[in-house]
């Protein structure tokens, strides 16, 4: 595929018909790839040359922007009749990120009830439930039988963005009562109520205002293909689909890897990131951890002295404290992907507190014999004197480092539970943050035992 | 649920025959979460009160801990008839996980063929589209029509993973040809022949070798519930379907946030894995990192008559070292999840190399200006005296934060793609990896600088 696009490059003449012809054949995937290679005129004039039904499969997938490109080429009233017919979550997609006046001018040319719908599906806050979810789905009375409703999808199919789920309304008041998969239906008589070949449990329901997080958890533990989104009336609002969860769940994990690098969210592929977006997203952090950071050279000031007469101490201020960085780094990433995945509660903090302790005593013990082998062996050896009181000089790195593992991984792993504590997202306990925690601690633990144990000899 | 179970555990009588009436109408996966807080024991006497349908639905689910200690609770003759009813790939999984000597002992007591096929599935590798698939698809020869597809489908749902994508097969080589949906074949007319109702394009298939991860993106990409698994001779050997590949998405995300924290992936749950084995995942990476991070200690050493001239710039030295760090790990957090992503490959390193440069340099601009501020605000306003020659200390700070920082981004950003090139995970230039990286040349780069500048003054 991507051969043949550079050989038509090369040409540098595309005739739209032609390629138009040579992918109408191509999964929707494909013919979304090619377009996406060539610029948005040609591309435009190519979807409008491929059949009708391949046009609306092409902007029905997730990828937003080529859509918004290949939308605002075309003529408004081809435009309209597109959107028409595309699902309604990915319009509302294109909606959301459409850029002004463009945007407008769109919208103000759509039918009156679309606006409404759309409006409607606009107005949920980023990431819920309701912004992730479709209206186009199959509901039938509970009085049909399984034949009625076979009928009944046959004609709707076209219009529906999946018919796998059909979900079983009371015919009074139109509250959800069971959700039946096609499945089943396809194995039913026809002359069976649908009822009786529902499922005996509840249907599993998502609220509107439902993070993205929870609604792809409930969709991963329950084995849907798609989740119905209801109000307090136990109306049935729209539903989320699993594929619209698998890109959700990508670009949350994504989000999560950003985070914890010690960054905003880029919330684009990083080669589109415009380059000053992309500065703002990093300086912003890099900044606050600079600042924070700051607090080590006080701190470096108040043991000027100490250093002054103990130059050999300074040695080891950067093992010591990339030492206790890295432990609570590991930490922290282990808690808050626990935290995610709801593998741990924010009540839980007490039983990761008595898990962390031992481990970072271990931990601390284990590099603190590597520390005091180092400083034994070179000064052994002759590799470098850190003269006549080295003994006590090995076992102020020895117990430093005990101090500040175990300092380390306690700080790592109870401050994702105090930022969920205080309503802020768990992930921004980056380890970079952590890593400034705890170089500031740590200095201070450092030179808190070199005063014990020195006190006397070097200090 | 949680409230009832803890409600029985007071009464400390459980009535495995009363507890599965119960449970009997709940969702499976709600009927997993009930059993899960039993002992093995009560769990397995309530499982076999179950509906015989029920019993394997709840087998089936991805819990694979719970499902082994239920069988192995069973009677023997009980947990052969279970295993022959669920589904081939959460078989397979089972004799992957369950530990010897029951394993041998339950995995002889299976059929014959039952052996053979499981034998083949627990034959490729962990992660690949091998190990993941299931054996039980609907395949029809291409000569059929709608109508003989349909009635085929109602007799043999019970026994199939799932009936969504239906393989048609060259009647003669057994090729596979298509792959059709359900939805596709609910609206065809029974007489049309199968083929006439397959989309134009080639089924989108895996090879068996092929990671997840990239199964995860075909998946994802084509939109599609399942996706047949073909040997050379494009041959189905089984299909992967969408939900497993949910639960591998979430688990990859899992391994990578892991990773990335320092350590190894633990493959367990935090609460669940042993202490020991908790530790052995850390300390590994810890001890490597603390024996890269020895590093500084001799780079220290090598400047310590400068340090004893100029104990003023120790003071900085966490500073600098640190920003380094945190400007490496926010490149290779931003790599490493376009590379798992790819939305870059391997040969992009040039252009990432290109962003990353003059990303450095804005960046480190920035700090060293905090910086240079910083130490003129504290020496102007009496906080602390650096001496006469401050001036110069500042711009020795300042200099050597652009440098270090540029550097970090450039070695945060190029190390993924060094890892990838090497053949190993990009996800293991951890923060603390690319920290330890920086923090050594970060200390030479500090000196030389200072050398530069201080050269003549304080050096």
């Amino acid at each position: 595929m991507e051969e043949r696009t550079e050989d038509r490059r090369d040409d540098e003449v595309v005739d739209a018909a032609a390629l138009a012809a040579e992918l109408a054949e191509e999964h929707p995937a494909d013919i979304a790839e090619a377009l996406d290679d060539e610029d948005p005129e040609v591309a435009s004039a190519v979807l409008a040359s491929l059949p009708r039904e391949r046009q609306v499969e092409v902007l029905d997938l997730p990828d937003v922007d080529l859509s918004i490109d290949l939308i605002e080429a075309l003529p408004v009233e081809e435009a309209v009749r597109l959107l028409s017919d595309m699902s309604a979550d990915r319009v509302a997609d294109l909606f959301r990120w459409m850029e002004e006046p463009g945007r407008s001018h769109l919208f103000a040319r759509l039918p009156p009830d679309t606006q409404a719908e759309l409006n409607r599906l606009l107005s949920w806050p980023e990431h819920t439930a309701g912004s992730l979810m479709t209206t186009e789905f199959v509901t039938v009375p509970s009085t049909w039988t399984v034949g009625e409703t076979l009928r009944h999808i046959r004609e709707i199919e076209r219009t529906r963005e999946t018919i796998y789920a059909i979900y079983v309304l009371d015919p009074i008041d139109h509250r959800l009562l069971k959700a039946v998969t096609l499945r089943r239906l396809i194995i039913g008589e026809p002359g069976q109520p649908i009822l009786s070949i529902a499922p005996t449990h509840d249907p599993i329901t998502a609220d509107p205002m439902m993070d993205r997080e929870d609604v792809a958890r409930l969709i991963s533990k329950y084995d849907l293909l798609a989740v119905p989104v209801v109000d307090e009336k136990e109306h049935v609002l729209g539903i989320v689909t699993v594929d619209d969860m698998i890109d959700a769940i990508i670009e949350e994990g994504t989000e999560d890897a950003q985070k914890f690098g010690g960054m905003e969210a880029l919330d684009e592929p990083y080669m589109e990131i415009g380059f000053f977006d992309m500065l703002k997203k990093r300086a912003g952090w890099l900044c606050v951890l600079f600042l924070g950071e700051m607090a080590t050279a006080s701190a470096m000031q108040h043991f000027e002295d100490e250093l002054e007469r103990a130059i050999v101490l300074t040695l080891f201020i950067p093992l010591i404290m990339s030492s206790g960085g890295n432990s609570g780094s590991q930490a922290t990433s282990l808690i808050i992907r626990a935290l995610a995945l709801h593998e741990i509660k924010l009540g839980d903090w007490w039983r990761v507190a008595l898990r962390e302790l031992p481990s970072g005593l271990v931990l601390g013990a284990i590099l603190g014999t590597l520390g005091v082998t180092r400083i034994t062996v070179w000064q052994l050896a002759g590799f470098h004197d850190y003269g006549e009181h080295w003994m006590l000089v090995a076992a102020t790195v020895g117990a430093a480092l005990i101090a500040i593992v175990t300092f380390g991984s306690m700080i790592g792993s109870m401050l994702p539970f105090v930022l969920r504590r205080l309503g802020f997202d768990p992930a921004s306990a980056s380890a970079p943050f952590v890593a400034t925690f705890v170089d500031v601690t740590g200095l201070v633990i450092y030179f808190s035992v070199a005063l014990m144990i020195l006190h006397g000899t070097l200090l």
